[in-house]
């Protein structure tokens, strides 16, 4: 293992050597309908209007559609008499014009007549026959939605970079757009090594372990809004890992677990030197020391520890960030105050991270043992404990990171 | 339209008559590997461990397996000196046991030799040719991960109604789980109603405008976890409307936009009517007063609002929540503090939903027009002011839940 480094100076160098994807794809706007079509697409260029929204002139309320001016006088005492001539529901089309006098029931989203220039709500009129009482003096434009005074034809109505939240898709579908330009969904190529790990669903047999980190690191990626691809375990042995390698660097990001810590057979870092760069191997973490960091033909790739518990936590300190920025997408982790529900001392020089479980505003340590996944799956999030820090108190606040 | 009830009324009896969905179905491990394979499912019965988690004893570290007795005297000026006789990689077998005065080395995750009981770590210890030098004394146990300790065989791990997150998915990959039984998707079926609303890909003839609410619907939907199903836009006419009620009563949840606010073509309460139960029809919430829920052949039945704005902000109000609910998911609204960027004054005697935008610490009401989308996709968040709250003052502190 090279030099170790800080958390701070690993986060500075993965932020550095990490861009967001730039391929672009077009994606159907019908195909957003269907529930397994990612949700959070980003916009790759802007969207211009194509039309004016509304497309036209139309009514606001259900009611009659008038000249403001033949309404001026007009009052709960002195209504305005109009003459009913025709009605327009919404969806029809009318090509007769509106006269002084007269008045045409609409329903909420009607094309205006011509000349009308006002919408009087249902509940402010009486009709008798032909004849309609307007009890109120109507303002001119009142209840009416003008041509484009939602969006403008020819006006940029979302921009590059924005994801496509239900509100933007529904303006997408208010202009009609069919076809949209987005950033593709980085796909991330991830591959367990060593000879102790086997496929679950296959028969465990003696010193052997299945594959956790697979299941864990595509959930993980699958959260960051990327494209898990699982490949074969490559097991230990130094051509396997070359061809698995190879394989990986068809994808965007490459992550492999365990092979990355201190060993005989430790040969990951030799076959990232071999074929790129190591830009970090060894952070003063805990869990997560032996975690890797590199790039071969400018895809980044992560050497993830292979102890799952490990494993999964630098997933969550370095992976879901990254990937969430290669994606285009914002990352926040959630912070929840808490107590700590007793002492906790550190006996490590490095920065730890600690899960605990949540109970009455009481943050509890889950700590088994080194490995188990259980500490992992017991735990609503973790807190972090700078290498200056040795020890909290009981009832001392804490922030508690939100798995 | 039937009595205006208060939005808490509203909440009570969506609250009161949505259940958690009781159909299950079988979940293969592999297939959560997948990118377009929801996350977010739910356990609908316990997991019990079918292993030991570690399934046996093995080495937590690097280094070489001793008894711990050889090394009860050892320490750096003084090490003990023991035979080197194996090597055990992670994945093999071993059947030498140790004997007194020998060392194996080991890998992390390596299978202990019969009478190992510790494991010194490489850093302590100094080979040449066969001869180990321990410089550290080694506790019972050290370095050793127990079989079992992690996770005990016929034990219960996972609960029912526990959503799996990639910890949790890590557990059923440890013990090897192929198959688990999960709480079904709910499918919501939405269709559109009214003849102005055409399909999105269509030409847009004059006094048509497109169908935004499907989209917006189908959106929410996703977010809320459940699988959308888009039917036909079922115009205004009474048998397509109850043709379409028919369709849509095959899923688990039935959603109309448009036809619910008063009108003479307003149809969509008598199809629920006939049908089912109305619950209720008319909240004082604006928008979206012409709200409708009912039930349906133990269907519960949502007439939104036609008005794609009112639609959208009541989905995020009552749909949102109520689905999670059905989906087994929790709901917890995301809320940040933030003064009002100018003075606001409430001219509507209902509870208010005001969309704002947030910029430096300030909430700017978006509000264009009524149905405006884009009051809605240029808006982060919503701030609600009660029926009983008229001003909200210039710098005043409110609460924005963010979308």
């Amino acid at each position: 293992m090279s030099k170790i480094i800080s958390l701070e100076e690993a986060k500075k160098i993965t932020g550095a050597n990490i861009t967001p994807i730039q391929r672009t794809e077009i994606l159907k706007i019908k195909d957003m309908l269907k529930f397994n079509v990612f949700a959070d697409r980003v916009l790759a260029d802007d969207v211009v209007a194509c039309l004016n929204i509304p497309p036209f002139d139309r009514a606001a309320m259900d009611g009659y559609a008038v000249m403001s001016e033949d309404t001026q006088k007009a009052g709960l005492e002195n209504p305005a008499e109009l003459k009913f001539i025709a009605s327009i529901f919404a969806g029809q089309r009318i090509s007769t014009a509106l006269k002084n006098g007269e008045c045409m029931y609409v329903t909420t989203g009607s094309v205006l007549p011509v000349n009308a220039n006002a919408v009087v709500m249902i509940e402010d009129t009486k009709r008798d026959g032909n004849n309609v009482s307007i009890f109120k003096s109507l303002k001119l434009l009142e209840n009416i939605g003008k041509e484009g005074e939602d969006i403008k034809k020819s006006t940029v109505v979302l921009r590059k970079g924005e994801i496509l939240t239900p509100a933007k898709i529904g303006v997408l579908a208010a202009i009609g757009v069919k076809n949209i330009e987005v950033y593709s969904i980085p796909k991330v190529a991830i591959f367990g090594t060593g000879n102790e790990i086997i496929d679950v669903g296959k028969n465990l047999t003696p010193g052997k372990i299945y594959d956790i980190n697979s299941y864990t690191l595509a959930a993980v990626i699958k959260k960051a809004g990327c494209i898990p691809v699982v490949l074969k375990i490559a097991g230990d042995k130094e051509e396997i890992l070359q061809k698995r390698l190879e394989e990986a660097l068809q994808y965007d990001v490459v992550i492999i677990s365990g092979g990355s810590s201190v060993g005989e057979k430790d040969l990951l870092s030799k076959i990232v030197e071999g074929n790129g760069k190591i830009l970090f191997h060894g952070v003063n973490i805990k869990p997560g020391k032996p975690t890797l960091f590199g790039n071969v033909n400018g895809r980044p790739v992560f050497g993830m520890p292979g102890n799952p518990t490990s494993c999964l936590m630098n997933a969550y300190i370095f992976l879901l960030p990254a990937l969430r920025k290669i994606a285009h997408l914002p990352f926040e982790r959630k912070i929840v105050k808490a107590k700590m529900s007793e002492k906790f001392i550190s006996k490590s020089d490095r920065h730890l991270f600690v899960t605990v479980k949540l109970e009455n505003g009481y943050a509890k340590a889950v700590y088994k043992t080194s490995g188990a996944i259980t500490s992992m799956s017991e735990a609503d999030g973790f807190i972090e404990i700078p290498t200056d820090k040795k020890v909290i108190e009981m009832s001392e606040e804490v922030d508690v990171h939100l798995f």
